[in-house]
């Protein structure tokens, strides 16, 4: 999981060597600009720094052509009100920027959504890379991005243990979902153009074995064709339009993500196809509800198109178990059923960095404590559950992978991801453009031949690259970051766990969710003397209301949340464990069917510092009965 | 088309109050870093400005807080080894970036790709927005960047003519088309839906009467429903993936760009369905090739699904008679015939500022000349030809418009757009997820639920908006600095058909490709004792190869230039006029099918300086007269 930037030379020259560090657990909190700017001193000097090397480029391409602008140019008024124009505008930019951002920044006050400042060399790659705007669809136009974002698609690959695949950066995680799901749709199709077009090639097989090859068997039935007969079989499948009504039953949780609907949509396939399996008490997909629908389906012969499997859901940071399903599908391929996965990993992917040791071992679940305490991961009580564990290491065994560099790569927006485990799969979906293409080059890789999008910036891929350079992904780098927000989750769960206010003459209390699978933490707050859940729901909106953009004033604002709603539509019953826990029994819910939580998702990079850590709750204890006595007494 | 910000004070206070400047014609060059750096100063000026505005705002959110990293912190090995890694990275980004980038800055060495310098708000806006990392997914991480994403949007759906259209921001072009053919293919459904669901609001009408309503229609007949009939109808739509093979035929030119053929792939519909129009001599969409097409459908009642019609095209920089294609449509609508029309003006989009007078007023075709003659748009004997004003003109009538800020915006990579011509469309396609929006908040637009990507960059939102803020989208912003390459293009044509070299004892001639609709010219190098096309193409290849990222010096390469193929598989005979230029034959097109050009679109802001003009042409003759000598004497 090193760092390998191509051509090394043997010699160690300024920019291209990195010297073996003072110690492998590099402090990432020198890594972010600083709650407070605390390192705004070392940022502004590689900012200008990098500028000054640009500028130098700039004049330095040919120093003896005439200047496109010259020193006269420069004293006439339509020059001088370009200037002022762009002063204008950029004086406008920064008091709308300044009057309305979030501080993800802040190191305590800030307990909502999936973000936090982002690496500093992230931005600064970012900056610096936007200087020469390269684009990363074809290598023409991206010499060095393109070769950066190869080497961040091997990062990924090897994260997710796929040896043999690859991987790329997506605008988001929603065009990474709709990319696998184009992955499923195509490759499925595979066998039905055979049949169609190549009859000898799957001589002897049914309509159900065709739609029930495995990924290998069906890139293994293309593996002898000639180009020709390649292209008349992907024009046979189903970007012709063809059988996409016979491709089988999509799975997804049932808290399915928007991005899933959406994509099912697009897609072609429809949400007819969508079957939705409960999720547990613990928010990861119900495996005997899995079970009993997979085994449905294949006694009626209906095809599985696909499944989603979620690592780090975005309402409750759940991990599934991946491991079964995997052990599902060994188990159902046996009698004759296969299916792909999908792992939406968007928000979890940066996880699996937590098992891998500084030599790029995944190490086994024994050796995981010894790992994590020789690098300082967690406080004392607080490890990694076996099966949170054991369902990030079967990520290895699915089809494809979303992973998100803007969750918890800490980059900056937008920078989504794919890996695949195979790399051939891509051959199935890809296409060609004349004029951006060569078809003779191959390394790096032509990449827009080979996404969903064309045009993509090439700085995104120096963004990641930067990161993944300064941060290895294992646990000594990403380990280590991801890891203080899962600690200080965990700390704070059991804050909440304690915490009563007196507001007038009654108790308020908050209610944590579960055993956080991630760096989530959810809550509601209630009052002892509160009998309905909906007395409870309005509460916590009133609670959001004063906690968040809809305040007005996010700026000045002590406490920062995010908000989340649990219905029967999405949940069934599985909140009904949580709901007992605050004195609701299962009638209060069946009439009310929801329940409204405050959502914390803890990317905070500063707060595993005891002395910080109270600090904050002490802050933030504060400002929660400010804000209690402010709700209530309205 | 003027720059207004929202809750704009009375009194003109720093930051919010815009000036009327000196002169309504900026010197846009003053918007740019500089071929040479010459405006590195002031980049560098705004930038630290911005960069302080932004550290003092993290010092100063909540200033009595425990700062997240202590001065004791900093003077550990582990934050120390992290910033000398992070040191070593940005050295190693920096060589990497120096040494593999495309000196698109140039003034007068780079004519190949649709690439130039970017606008230096821009990359300024960019940079400061991305420091706070807004995602415009949501307002609610974004309440800076959504406002300025919807006036984006709504300065598209201006630049278009679109009175109550919308727009929005997107990955890129391919994305944005992606988008276009998702409203196509789901409003097309939408009254197979209605019969299927609600029979009485379309009682009457043969299924080729439903799939032949117009999307004014089809809004209409959804505009009585209930809420929870509009779910209905929307869940019985194209969303479903019932009907797919039903809605008709997707017609394209024949020269269909690879986005175009991946979106009909992936949104379903499939290859099967499209239709290719040949191109006429000049690039364009065939118009007497598709009436025939067109009647032909009609005659067989083959519903057409929509059609692609090109605002300059990535090849030719061509521009689709789209008036004409609108009077067809008009004509079989009488007879019972609609068809969804998306405009692909990813490339030509902006050029629509050409006309539009500072007044905000589409000016008619016989005031055009003394419009941009009184703003010093072009060179004497340069104008707009009618069939190109006509042809953008008529875009104020297709349902919706790619536009990519990257290209003809001058903006950083990866921002494409799209504008639809009535808002309500967006309906017809929405989706919400339930953690980032709330269903009560209306302005601005929680884009996230309208769009096909999820999280998107803030940033890019606050770059494109500091673009069309400096320079408005009419004839004295982005007009001159469009006409700009528009008139170098001119000249550079009339400079390549006088060319003459001797390599030895032979003759080389230059021969541009056509006049040019946009600000694109292709041509090719051939030796006069040449009588093979095959020789002919040889040639040219070996010249790209030799002025592109294929000769491994970019930095130092005194010419770098693009190069595509016209082959008879995309573009039937319209090579054919051309190639008799050279002195070929049609015998030799039916033998060779394919011509390999050198291709420029210029984007350059520079070169409409004569003196300029002419010190680079001549450079680059003798940059031309070396090549050629090279590739003619191996």
């Amino acid at each position: 999981m090193n760092a390998h930037s191509e051509d090394q030379t043997t010699t160690a020259t300024r920019g291209s060597g990195y010297e073996e560090p003072a110690t492998k657990d590099l402090d990432y909190r020198a890594l972010f600009i600083g709650d407070q700017a605390e390192n705004g001193a070392i940022f502004k000097e590689l900012l200008g720094q990098l500028v000054d090397e640009h500028l130098g480029w700039r004049q330095n391409y040919m120093p003896g052509d005439r200047a496109g602008i010259t020193i006269h140019d420069e004293t006439t008024p339509e020059y001088g009100a370009a200037q002022v124009r762009m002063r204008e505008v950029m004086a406008d930019l920064s008091r709308r920027l300044r009057s309305g951002s979030v501080p993800w920044n802040s190191a305590g006050r800030y307990w909502g959504h999936m973000n936090a400042e982002t690496l500093m060399p992230a931005i600064l790659a970012y900056t610096y890379a936007m200087l020469w705007n390269p684009n990363n669809v074809a290598l023409e136009s991206s010499m060095a991005t393109s070769k950066m974002e190869a080497e961040v698609g091997d990062d990924f690959a090897k994260l997710f243990g796929f040896d043999g695949g690859w991987g790329h950066l997506s605008a988001d995680g929603s065009i990474a979902n709709l990319e696998g799901l184009w992955y499923a749709r195509s490759l499925k199709s595979i066998p039905l153009a055979l049949a169609a077009t190549l009859p000898e090639t799957v001589a002897g097989k049914s309509e159900w074995e065709l739609l029930n090859m495995s990924v290998e068997e069906i890139l293994d039935s293309l593996k002898d064709l000639t180009p020709d007969q390649y292209d008349q079989v992907k024009a046979a499948s189903s970007r012709s339009g063809r059988n996409l009504n016979r491709l089988g039953k999509w799975i997804v949780p049932e808290t399915k993500h928007y991005s899933w609907v959406k994509a099912l949509d697009i897609i072609g396939v429809g949400l007819d196809q969508m079957i939705a399996i409960p999720v547990s008490e613990n928010y990861r997909m119900d495996i005997d509800a899995l079970t009993s629908t997979v085994e449905e389906l294949a006694r009626t012969q209906t095809p599985i198109l696909g499944l989603v499997t979620v690592v780090g859901t975005t309402e409750e940071g759940a991990v599934d178990e991946v491991d079964k399903i995997i052990a599902l599908r060994e188990r159902m391929r046996k009698s004759g059923l296969y299916f792909y996965i999908h792992c939406d990993a968007a928000y979890g992917g940066y996880g699996r960095s937590l098992f891998f040791d500084t030599d790029g071992r995944f190490v086994d679940y024994n050796e995981l404590a010894d790992l994590h305490q020789s690098h300082g991961l967690f406080s004392e009580g607080v490890t990694v559950p076996e099966d949170v564990y054991n369902g990030y290491k079967a990520i290895s065994q699915v089809e494809s992978v979303t992973i998100d560099p803007h969750k918890m790569g800490y980059v900056p927006y937008a920078a989504g991801g794919i890996a695949i485990r195979l790399k051939e799969m891509r051959n199935v979906i890809s296409y060609f453009a004349p004029y951006v293409f060569e078809k003779g080059a191959t390394a790096p890789d032509m990449l827009g031949a080979f996404t969903l999008e064309g045009s993509r910036a090439g700085a995104t891929a120096a963004s990641v690259w930067a990161a993944h350079r300064c941060l290895p992904l294992d646990v000594s780098g990403y380990g280590r970051l991801i890891a203080s927000g899962i600690d200080t989750a965990h700390r704070f769960r059991d804050f909440l766990a304690e915490l009563t206010f007196t507001v007038g003459d009654r108790v308020v209390r908050a209610y944590p969710l579960h055993n956080p699978d991630f760096n989530m933490v959810d809550w509601v707050f209630k009052a002892d003397d509160m009998t309905s859940l909906t007395e409870v729901n309005a509460l916590n909106e009133k609670v959001y209301d004063l906690s968040s953009y809809l305040a007005g004033h996010e700026y000045n604002n002590i406490f920062i949340t995010s908000h989340t709603t649990f219905s029967a539509g999405d949940y069934g019953n599985s909140p009904v464990k949580f709901i007992k826990t605050l004195g609701f029994d299962e009638a209060e819910w069946e009439s009310v069917k929801s329940v409204t939580l405050l959502r914390a998702s803890i990317l905070d990079p500063y707060l595993n510092s005891t002395e910080l850590f109270n600090y904050y709750t002490t802050a933030i204890k504060a400002a929660f009965s400010a804000r209690l006595t402010e709700v209530m007494s309205s």
